[in-house]
Parts: structure tokens; C-alpha cells; sequence
């Protein structure tokens, strides 16, 4: 592992899956993993390239119940090309004697190399050198090239290349009872005599799909003209090639794949567009150099440049971060900004959670809205384009507003399940997940630092407030007044911590008063009434007249703002819902000593036929992310308003008591515990942030990396450092510092965006340093610790002594 | 007429097919023509929907040619809803004596109204009130309410409705021989008691639509529950409907209908989201009260107020004015924000140029810049999308950068028929218009006034550099250097003046150093220059490198910006091409004499077996293209730049010398006209802004009309109000006044925006008064005649007397 590739130097089967996983290809569109040569795919679970959300189905599990749900399709796998000396078996990894392997993921210009050198049962050694890349900048074009080397022999070779569209969704064991065949066949045919076209069709959605292929053979340069042989079926189509190899010679073969969907913009239909993109499509180095020079573009915009202090150990971690850059990358990118997706909790890499959108946004906007707000932009309008659903959700549940969905999936309805299945009981169980209201608060939260970064008023404009406002309004009409404690209260939710959700032995779901749900909600309530301040008086009015949204339910919601309902245990603990503090204390001792790790506690219990509902367990941060989404500033300016108080104590007192009860079953903790203790625990802080990094490298949690990449720990590792370690802060129209640079960093260099403005940041325990470089956008404002700010314009520097 | 409505108070047969032109309801998506009883449908030559672009064909003409096209293609049918007295015929307007008829087209909602009395021939009256719409803001849904009452009877009433998409596209009299049956049935199916289902798919494109109507009966206010019968075809759907009616009692029958493309956003699958859509839909007024609302906001941005000095004569053009508004915002809209579509010449109100995109932005963008520039955003993104198809067009000219094309369809490729019918010779003849590279002079020039107007850098960093670098380059590189004259040329090329393709008797199709052309070219070497300059250093880097764009070319830009070649008569006039001087004159008397109005003299001298190609005459505005794209002053600067005099007088001479060698065969011309001689022949100036006030409301062209809308006439009239009347210029990022209000108008009020500022604005012949009214942007500078430029803010006024 160097500072730019992760790189694996051994064949190793049963790691197979997760380094796969780890190098993954795509660019938030056209997602592949690995590029073997077709043989090894007995070990490829995940056949090829990904399709976002578009399948609805009603089906049946293995226990005959029916699940409804939204899938992500697996595309037809465009990868498959393989070979064989004439007259033996097609190569297979599993079956030559392997002198050599070396797979590199070249994560500063996103290509996969692997390297083989075999010999076989009849003594020939050969080398296979590959190259394979879904180009960054042209979304509808993927290469893969294959250098073939005859070391010790020659004799005819046969090579077979292919587009297969018989792939099904496999790639989650649980899931593999649940209906899987996603892809109907449409057609195939050869186009041309070097390059092959399949087109297929998703079941439910109707999506089509064109790939078209066409593979040359070179050698010493110059084009072979080689016999091909046409293979046909339904949703299939390949042929074989077969050539003269000279030891010594290498032979080169180049596969180029096009691929366009039915929903793509500025085409006529999808086939002729993929047919007309292959024709045009220049050759493998042309390609690949115009992928690279996207990958280094954004490079540019995206590396955090880590020095450490001489640690051999941490030099991993500069590449970790930058794994994670690269899979964010790979998710969404400018290439996101023509599409309709949202950002999937597992990125596009794995068939976990059926690649449905969740609150992770609240993780991963961050990093986009200080280095590409565009993107951020784009995946709000894909909130906002579900608004109209969200308001029916909240309506047929009788509220007002709008009530976005725990899990969204194409339509923007809630696609939650209804039950799923605990491997460790062999049960099925009720699912209440979607009781998770908060991801409304995580969707106005984002909003709002959107428009605090950029300062995009037009975005305010036309999508913003209106999705604040509603949600707003959601969160005002779950209120209930509580007339004997003169409070307001939000009863029958589930906060953040999947543990709870439910009081034990209650008839119904659901939890009351959960406090970080209640903040929130004071939170959005106070920002929406600042929104409307914002908006011109013109687009104001308009606005309230589009919603009816009248004088008296705004002022309810300063009511609400100021009387919601805090509950705290005796010694000043803020108490996750209410009733937590009645709950019993886990032997936590007991259930490591039985379990090692008990990140899913929850399933333990349940096959013990408990319930995580009646412990103060959790699976995650709730409470605590409060002082993760808040600086203890704005946190106690809330507190006031409502009337309670807010010591200097709370927060640590806070974060002792939850981190304490806390299995970390979600990737998302450890970020916001990394993030909580950073200031009053270093060493502690540390140690999560580390883990974080190494949480998908080692997949620590057995097995689920594999199923996809948790990208909003992924971005939140990065978030950790420009907004934790940097310390930078958006309010009140500045960009704040108040750096808290770990020991083991010794310095940090990236750059940012704000309000248009590029600023250069370097940080070391000395000094920190800016540079602004845009010119011709306005100044701003920008502040250091306590310090008055100062503005500066494109061209200026600032630097301050820690 | 009122200032408000479009008025017919007669039955008019002959005159129904322009009275639906001008009565099309629609939102940019989803387009319906009149609202006529289906009965009537015999005169309704348009019968539906319009779906854009999407449409190729490869098809033998009734001549056995080819004719390789793209078409917009009519969508199923919503509206047809007919009736009956039980026993006798259905409805039919020819068939029965009309007492009452008033069909009324409110502009100010997007309503069409038609009331009808009727005696039948048993001497029973009855009354017909309509009221449709397609809504404005929630664009999949549309309705139509028919109240029936019986005068003098009492019985019983059938009424059918239906959904047809047995439609074709036979709204072009010589596109009739072509193949016009686009749409392939998918499903017919009844979706509940009420409500009838349509899919169906295109035949090519395969884009599906599905569409969904709710039909319901209400007497008193009160739902009636009635028999119905189900009427089952291949591509149609209808039912038939029985209820007792008695004299006095109106019935109400309401039809809700929505429509989801496969196209749209934010679902799973067209059928699924129209059938959701409409049981969600509420009933027909609720939906009129949402739709009504977004039409007043609208028009609050666009209305232009015009008072008259009192003469009667110019009451119709307020209305004719504002007739054109609402006809461009049914075109382009916020609806289109979502779409991939480019704004059609003809709007989609009718099928002549099948929804091709040409240069008649350039004649609509500066309305919506100074409205609503998110529209042209869009419409800039749709050009942006096809960038690609754009270069590979160049390419295969052998030219470098991007070349659009002359008629652009879904997949930007050019649509130009390469032969077209002479109805006056019978005869099909070459069609070089493709030949017109000049459009890719309007979109270069259209960035840049959307960037000027708005100062959005981040289009112009992610979009509008890009495009205008690579048409500057396309320029660049089918310039060519003329060593005799040390000048650079362009060849081979058409002006818009289409009535010269060709030197006559030459082989070769094209015209050596258009003026128009070679102007255009060296103002956009000189712009892309200029963005190079304002682009943020890092992002110019990024940007050249990926374009390959080096300092050499771009100093050959220079180059050619200072060496084009233009060519003069010996008098001082432009020429309109090169030889354009030793062309015959045309002996226009003879020809008025002989066909009275010319505009087609094209057609009427091919049929002679002669060409224009011989003479001096234009069918519109080729040289004085100059004068209305470009201040006296910019002008001057480009030809001082050339080392070229530009005179006093160069302006006035030029216009009289081509103004009476032009025919107007494009509704563009007088656009252009009434502009250019706004200052030197103010009489004349009036009389064409009236033409093209008049030109759609009286078909000046004797039938285009009904073959679609001009939009880019439409748009320049009221262009025309704000940028010549009250002398609007944005140069130089500074907004300037320069008013010369005609005398026929007494006053003006409109309201602008301007780099996010709200500017109301009004004027009457003594004075101007601005006043800006939104807050939190920056400060613009607004600048009077000659006076210096003064900032303005939110709440400040600025007034100056004339």
C-alpha cells in the first residue's frame, strides 16, 4: 500500500469478496467490481455493474410472506473476457499453478491493474497483465485491456469476450429467497464484426438497457485481423477469437463497452445510443487518458494531504483516507449532477439495503458542499423532485407537511421493510424502522448548510425553503401540546439508535420524546422562521400562498421552538427518550465474554428471545449527535430557549455515559463518538477515527463490506478531519477555524470552496495557513478561534499562530 | 377581446383550425389544443397532445426517396368527451342549431372557456358550459369540466369519454404523405369504477406514456353514482356513461386526466405513477384554484402594462402582447426546468418543423434572462447535453471544436431534410439549410448574454465555457487564411437569409464570406477570449487541458478576430455575401402583381424554374442582423478592429438598401426590422412591431398558424417593448436605459431582474422610473443614455426625466 493504490501481492480466495468490494469501479452510474478474467468469477459474487433504484416488487419470501421493496439492479456484466491455449480448459485461477498476482486499485487515476504470471499442468508459463477502468469523465464508456504473454511457449490461444445480461442479485446472502431475476432480454446482435450489442430490459421499471462491446487484438501495435465466432442467447451474447501467440510477443486485447439506459438524457433511444457512443469511441490509451485527467482533476479538489509524525503504522492511514475520497468519488460525481439518484448508504458497490437512500447525506454533504456543492445541489433536487410523496406520506398518516421516507427508493416512498430476517434466530421480525421521522430533521439540517456554504439563493429559492417549510410544518403537526406540563412533545418516533423502538411489552412501536429528534426539531422550527426572513418579500409571500401556510402556524412554531419537551435523568443526563432511564443496565461484560464483538446485539437478543428495548444499550450515537451536528455554542443557546440549562459539564458527562452503553453496530458511531471525544479525550478519539479508516479495509464488521461500502462513514473519516481536526465551522456567513490537530498528524494540507471562493488550507501545530485563489467573487468572511473575522479576497493570504 | 382574453363569439368553421392554435393549453409537456366536444374533433386537425422530440425515422417519401428525420409526436389524446340526447346522434356543432357561442381564452389563467346553446331537431335546447386546463404547476395533470343543462327537456343523457391514442401526426398538409403513425399501443385497462387507463409507447424512441382519466358526475353539488360501460380498442379506452337529466339541473361532468412519460423523474414506472397521480388528484376545482394561483404568479413576472393614448385601434395589442406571453410560458416554463428539451421554433402547438430546436433562442432568450434565466439555463443545458454530438458533427466535417446543428433533434444531431416539397412546382428540391452554421453564432452569443444578464459563474465554469471555447474553435478552424488579401474567409456557408443556398449555376451548395457570419465569428473569438480571462485561473487550466486548447490557438483566435474579411459595394453597404453585388435586382412589382404577397418568392421562382439564388432579395434579415444583435457602438468597435470605417451613416443606408429588397417569408424578419429602424424611421418601426403583433392572431401567412405558433416573432415583440422601447442594454456588467417609447404608447410598466435583483420599472414619455425591491444581493449598476452609472440596492429608487 503506497500513498495512492491499495495493493494485494498474493491470491488469496477467501478475501476475495472484500477486496473486490474495495475495488470497485464506476462513477455513480456504471459501477463495476474487479475486472478478473472471466474464470475467476466463481469468486466474483458481485458479477458486474449497477443500476440505481428503479425496481418495485411484490413478492413472496422463502416464508411465504409477501415483501414489498425497491431494488437496485445489477447491469449486465460487460467484464467477462477469458481464454485458453487451443484444446485446454478456459483459464481458471483455481486450477494453474500461480507464480505471481499483484492487484493494485490505482486510486489516484481509478484504474485496476492485476498482474498474473501462471504455469500450467502442460509446463507453459504465461503472463497477464490487466488494465481496467469506467471512465470518470465519459459515463457511458468502461475499457479493459488485456496483455497476454506467452513466456515459454507458442501455439494458437482462443479468447472469448462477452456481454452478459443473465446476472441476477445475489450479492446479500439473506436476500438470495427473495426473487432475484431482475433483467428481462430484449435483444442481441453483433453490430459490426468486431463489436457485440445486448439490450435487456428491468421487469418492473421497464428500464432499458444497451451495452455494446467491441474488442480488438494487437500486437507490436498494429491490429489483428483475427476469425471470430459468434455466441448467441436470450440475454448473452460473446464470441471467440482465435490468434497466434509467439513467445515473447505480447498480444494485447482491448474491450471497450458502451452502456446507455432508456433514462439517459439528449438520446433518442437507448440501443442506437450505445451503438452510435462504441462507434465514435476512441481506442484504449486515448480513453484512458482522458479518464485520468478526470481522476487527477478531481484529485485536485478532493486529496487531503497527510503528513504524519514518522509513524511507519500511520502511513496506512493517508491511504485509507484516500480509499474513502475514491469511494465517494466513485458514488457521486460531477456525473451525478445529470442523473436522478440520491447518495446510497453502501454507495453502488454491494446490494445491501437495495440501494435505497437514508439519512447518511447528513455525513457525506459535508465534505461535497466544501469542494463541489454542485453535487450537494443535485442530490437535494433529488429530495426535492420526492416532495410531492413526501407530503402524501405525511398526509395519509395525517400530518401535515411533508414526511420523507427512512428509506427512499425511486419514487420517493418509504421503502422500509416490513419485517426482516435475524440470521442468528432463523426469525423473521417486525420492522419498525421507519418510525426514524429524524431523517426529516437530517434532510432540513442539509439544506440549510447547503445554503450556509454556498450562500446559493436561487437554490433557496426554488427548492429549499419549500422542502424547509414543509418539513417544518411535518414536525409542528407531530407535536402534541402537553397541557400539564406546558411542553410540547413528539410521541410514537425512534431516534437514531436502531436498538430502541419500542417501550418492552408495549402493544404499539414507537418511542416518546427522543431528545435528539426534539432538538432537532427546535433546530428546524427556528431555521425555517429564519428562512423566511431570508427569502425576498416577493418570493416569501408567493410561497405562503402556494402552501396556505398562514400567521398562526408560524407562530405555533415559535411556540414550539421555545416549550418542546427535554427529559433528563437526575444527574443531568440527557435521557435518549423518555423512560430511558427506567430501562435496565446491560451486562455488557457478560455478552462480550459469550459474543466477542456484539456490534449487533440486537440479534443476540432477540435469539434469546429479549429485547435490546428493555436495556440502556445502544447501537449507535443519538443523543451524542447532537454535539456532533451542533458546536456546545449553538446547543446552548437551544437549551436556554427552552428553559433548561445547559452546563459546561453536559457535554462530556453526556458522552461518557452513552459511549459507555454503546455496541457501535453502525459505522456511523464510531465517526460520531471519533467526533464528540476529539476535545476531551484525544487518545479515545483517535482510536475511533481509526477505526473508522480501517472499518471497511478490515471490514470489521464480518462480512458486510462485501455487501457494499458504508459511505457515510467513509466521508465522515474525512469529515472528521476538515471539520474536527481543522475545526472549521459555517455560521452566521463565515468560514470559522479552531484547529485540534492530533499528535499523530504532524501536518495537513487541502483545499476548499466556500461562497465560490477556493481556499487553500495548511495546517501544522504551529500555524495554520490560507490562500484564497478565485478572483471576481465576492470576499468573505472568515474567522479564527475566538477572533473577530477578517474578509478576504481572491489573491489574499491569512495566518495565524496557534 | 379584452385586455385579458381572446374572444370568439361565433361558430366559425373555416376559421377553427388558427382559433385552436391561438386557444393551445399546455405547460412545455403536456400540450393540448382547444377543448372542444369531441363531435367537433372534425375540425380539430390537431387532436392531442404533444410529446417532444424522441421520434427517428428512416422513411421512403411518396416519391420513393429517403427522408431520415426526428419528430416531435403527438400524444393520445385526453380530451375527448361527447354526448347525446339517449336515441339520437352524438353531439356534433354542424349538426344542430348553434343559438349561443362564445369560446374565450383567458390568458391571465391558462383557462380555455366555451359556452354553446343549442336546439337539436326535436326542438330541445340545451346548454354546454367548458372549462379546461393543463395545470401550470403540478404538470402531470390536467382537466376539463363540461356543464350540461337541458332548457326546455328533461331525459336521458349519454356522455362518452375517452383516452385515444389512436393518433397520428397529420397536422402538416405535405407532411401527410410521410409515415405519421408514431405511437404503438401497450395497454388498455380500467383502473377503478371511475377511472380509465392508457399506455402506449412511441415507435422508435420507444418512450412510453401512460395516461390515467377520472371521470365523475355532480348534480347539485352532489356526486352521481351511474351506470358505466367499458369501450375496449388496441390504443383506446372509453366509457360510456348514462344519467337522467332534468330541465334547470345542470350536470357537471369533470375529468381529471394525468400523464407520466418513462422520461420523467422521481418514479419507478410511468403506468405506476399516472395511476398514483390520479387517485390523488383532487377534484377539478381544487386543481383549477393551484393552477390559476401559478399562472397569476407567473404573469406577476412576465406582464407587460401597456396604456395607449386612447386610441381604440391599440387596445387589441395589449392583449396581442400579452397573447405572446402566455404562448412562450406554454412553451417554456418552470416545468422545463426538469426536462432535457430546447424551445422550439413553433412552440409545441403544432407539428411544422416536427419540434426541431434552430437559432430562435436568440430571439427568446432576452425575454426570459430578464425574468426567469433559470429557463434559459436549462435550455442552455439542453445545447450543453449535446456538446458532444456537436463535435462529433465537426469532426466529421473535417472542422475542429463543436458544430450545431442547423435543426437540432432529442439526440442534437442534424435534422435538416436534405430535400424539401415546392407545393407551388410539385416539385422536391435540395434543402442546403443545414448549411446555416450561424446558429452556432447565436448560442455562442446567447451564453454570453445569459452570463452578462445573471453573472452566473458557475454555469459559465461547468457549462457556458466550455461550449463557447468549442464553437470559437469550430470558427477558428473553418476560417481560412486568403494570402492575396491578408484577410481570413469563411466559405461554403448560408446567412439566414435562406433564400441564397448557392452561387447560381454553381455545383457546389454555400456562399463565400456571409457578413452576418464573419461578423458573428470575429465577436465570439473575441468573447472566448474574454472568458478565458474571467474563468478562475485553476478552473481555465483544468478546462484547456482537458479541451487540448493551446496558447497557439488561441492566438490564431486573435488573429482572425482582427483579419476577417468583409466586403463592401462601392456605395458603403455591407455586403450581404461575397458577389452578393453582381446579382440581378428582382423586378418586385411584377411579382407583387402577379402573386401579390411574396414571402415565399423562394417557392414561386423555383416553380418558374428560376432561383432567388439569381437575385437581389431576401427572404428576412441577413446584413441588418447586425444592427439588432449589436449597439452602434459595439459595431463600430468591431469594424475599427478589422480595420474596416464604420460611418454615421453606415446603419440607415444599410437598412433602406436591404429592407427594400426583403420579402419577410420569416415572421423573424419584421422583428428584426421594426428594430433597426426604431430610431431612424419611427412610422415605419410602428407598423412592422404591429405585424408582428398581428402575425399569429391573423395567420399573416396564410396557414402557418395552425402548423404551430411563431415563437420567436412572439418572443421578439415583446423584446422589442423592453429592450427597444425602454432601450434596455446589459453590457459591461451594467444594466442601461436608453428609452424611445413610441407615441402611440403613453406608458409602460414591467417588471425585471437583473443579477438577482427584482427592477419594476416604468416609463412614460417624460420620465423613467426604476425602483429594485429585493434584498441581500449585491448592489447593480445602472446606468441612463449617457450619464455615468449609479449603484442601486434592494429598496432604492432611481428617477430621471427624459
Amino acid at each position: 500500500m503506497t500513498g495512492w493504490s491499495l495493493l494485494y501481492e498474493s491470491f488469496d480466495p477467501p478475501a476475495q469478496k472484500l477486496r473486490e468490494a474495495l475495488c470497485t469501479l464506476g462513477n455513480g452510474y456504471f459501477c463495476t467490481r474487479g475486472a478478473a478474467p472471466e474464470a475467476a468469477a466463481d469468486e466474483v459474487h458481485y458479477p458486474g455493474t449497477y443500476l440505481a433504484g428503479g425496481y418495485n416488487r411484490l413478492e413472496s419470501d422463502v416464508h411465504g410472506r409477501i415483501i414489498e421493496n425497491e431494488d437496485l439492479v445489477n447491469l449486465p456484466n460487460w467484464l467477462p473476457l477469458t481464454f485458453r491455449h487451443e484444446g485446454s480448459e478456459w483459464f481458471d485461477l483455481h486450477q494453474v499453478e500461480v507464480l505471481d498476482f499483484r492487484q493494485e486499485m490505482d486510486l489516484r487515476h481509478g484504474i485496476l491493474k492485476r498482474h498474473i504470471r501462471y504455469r500450467d499442468d502442460q509446463g507453459r508459463i504465461t503472463r497477464v497483465a490487466q488494465r481496467s477502468f469506467v471512465h470518470q469523465s465519459r459515463r457511458h464508456l468502461a475499457g479493459l485491456e488485456t496483455v497476454l504473454e506467452a513466456e515459454n511457449w507458442s501455439g494458437t490461444f482462443n479468447i472469448r469476450s462477452a456481454l452478459d445480461g443473465k446476472v441476477v442479485n445475489d450479492g446479500v446472502e439473506r436476500y438470495r429467497g427473495l426473487s432475484n431475476h431482475h433483467l428481462a432480454p430484449l435483444e442481441v446482435k453483433r453490430i459490426d464484426e468486431e463489436t457485440l450489442f445486448l439490450k435487456v430490459q428491468t421487469n418492473q421499471s421497464e428500464m432499458r438497457v444497451a451495452l455494446a462491446a467491441r474488442t480488438r487484438l494487437f500486437r507490436d501495435d498494429r491490429e489483428l485481423c483475427v476469425n471470430r465466432e459468434t455466441i448467441r442467447e436470450p440475454s448473452f451474447i460473446g464470441e471467440y477469437l482465435s490468434v497466434q501467440v509467439e513467445a515473447g510477443r505480447p498480444l494485447t486485447v482491448e474491450k471497450i463497452v458502451s452502456l446507455f439506459t432508456s433514462r439517459d438524457e439528449a438520446i433518442s433511444e437507448c440501443g442506437l445510443a450505445a451503438s452510435k457512443e462504441i462507434t465514435r469511441a476512441e481506442g484504449f490509451s486515448d480513453l484512458l487518458a482522458g479518464h485520468r485527467r478526470a481522476w487527477e482533476h478531481l484529485w485536485d479538489r478532493f486529496d487531503v494531504e497527510i503528513d504524519f509524525d514518522g509513524s511507519k503504522d500511520l502511513e496506512q492511514d493517508r491511504t485509507l483516507l484516500r480509499l474513502h475520497i475514491f469511494h465517494l468519488l466513485q458514488s457521486v460525481s460531477l456525473n451525478t449532477i445529470e442523473l436522478d439518484v440520491g447518495v446510497p448508504s453502501r454507495g453502488w458497490h454491494g446490494e445491501a439495503y437495495r440501494g435505497h437512500i437514508f439519512w447518511d447525506e447528513v455525513f457525506i454533504f459535508p465534505l461535497l458542499n466544501l469542494r463541489m456543492p454542485e453535487i450537494t445541489r443535485t442530490l437535494l433536487r433529488y429530495r426535492y423532485r420526492r416532495l410531492d410523496e413526501a407530503r402524501n406520506a405525511a398526509r395519509d398518516e395525517g400530518f401535515a407537511g411533508a414526511m420523507y421516507p427512512w428509506q427512499s427508493g425511486s419514487s420517493g416512498r418509504e421503502e422500509s421493510q416490513k419485517i426482516h430476517y435475524n440470521p442468528a434466530s432463523g426469525r423473521w421480525i417486525p420492522d419498525n424502522s421507519r418510525l426514524q421521522r429524524h431523517v426529516n430533521a437530517a434532510i432540513a439540517y442539509n439544506i440549510w448548510q447547503y445554503y450556509q456554504i454556498t450562500g446559493d439563493m436561487e437554490f433557496l429559492l426554488f427548492y429549499g425553503a419549500e422542502m424547509l417549510l414543509e418539513i417544518a410544518r411535518f414536525w409542528a403537526s407531530i407535536a402534541t401540546w402537553n397541557e400539564d406540563l406546558d411542553r410540547y412533545e413528539i410521541r410514537g418516533v425512534m431516534g437514531p439508535d436502531e436498538y430502541h423502538d419500542a417501550y418492552p411489552d408495549a402493544d404499539q412501536p414507537g418511542l416518546n420524546n427522543n431528545a435528539y429528534t426534539n432538538v432537532m426539531v427546535v433546530w428546524i422550527l427556528i431555521c425555517a422562521r429564519r428562512v423566511l426572513d431570508i427569502l425576498p418579500e416577493e418570493r416569501r409571500q408567493k410561497l405562503q400562498e402556494c402552501l396556505g401556510l398562514e400567521k398562526r402556524e408560524i407562530e405555533r412554531w415559535d411556540d414550539i421552538s421555545r416549550k418542546m419537551r427535554l427529559i433528563f435523568h437526575n444527574d443531568g443526563i440527557i435521557s435518549q427518550f423518555e423512560g430511558y432511564a427506567d430501562l435496565k443496565e446491560l451486562d455488557w461484560k457478560k455478552y462480550r465474554r459469550r459474543y466477542g464483538e456484539v456490534m449487533r446485539l440486537d440479534r443476540i437478543l432477540e435469539a434469546e428471545n429479549d429485547t435490546p428495548n428493555r436495556y440502556k444499550c445502544s447501537k449507535q450515537a443519538d443523543v451524542l449527535m447532537l454535539f456532533y451536528l451542533f458546536s456546545a455554542d449553538e446547543l446552548r443557546q437551544l437549551f436556554h430557549r427552552l428553559g433548561y440549562t445547559f452546563e459546561y459539564e453536559t457535554i462530556p458527562k453526556n458522552i461518557s455515559y452513552y459511549l459507555m452503553r454503546t455496541s457501535h453496530g453502525s459505522t456511523l458511531s464510531q465517526v460520531v463518538h471519533a467526533w464528540v471525544l476529539s476535545r476531551s479525550d484525544r487518545e479515545g478519539a483517535w482510536k475511533l477515527f481509526s477505526q473508522v479508516l480501517h472499518a471497511d479495509y478490515t471490514d470489521i464488521q464480518g462480512g458486510t463490506t462485501p455487501e457494499g461500502i458504508h459511505l457515510g462513514a467513509m466521508a465522515g473519516s474525512i469529515d472528521l478531519v476538515q471539520r474536527c481536526f481543522v475545526g472549521i465551522e459555517t455560521r452566521e456567513d463565515e468560514l470559522r477555524f479552531n484547529p485540534q490537530l492530533p499528535r499523530e498528524i504532524s501536518r495537513l494540507r487541502l483545499k476548499l470552496r466556500y461562497r465560490g471562493q477556493a481556499v487553500e488550507i495548511s495546517l501544522d501545530h504551529k500555524r495554520l495557513k490560507l490562500v484564497c485563489t478565485a478572483c471576481g467573487v465576492e470576499p468573505i468572511r472568515v474567522g479564527f478561534g475566538n477572533r473577530r473575522a477578517v474578509e478576504l479576497c481572491g489573491g489574499e493570504k491569512y495566518e495565524c499562530t496557534l
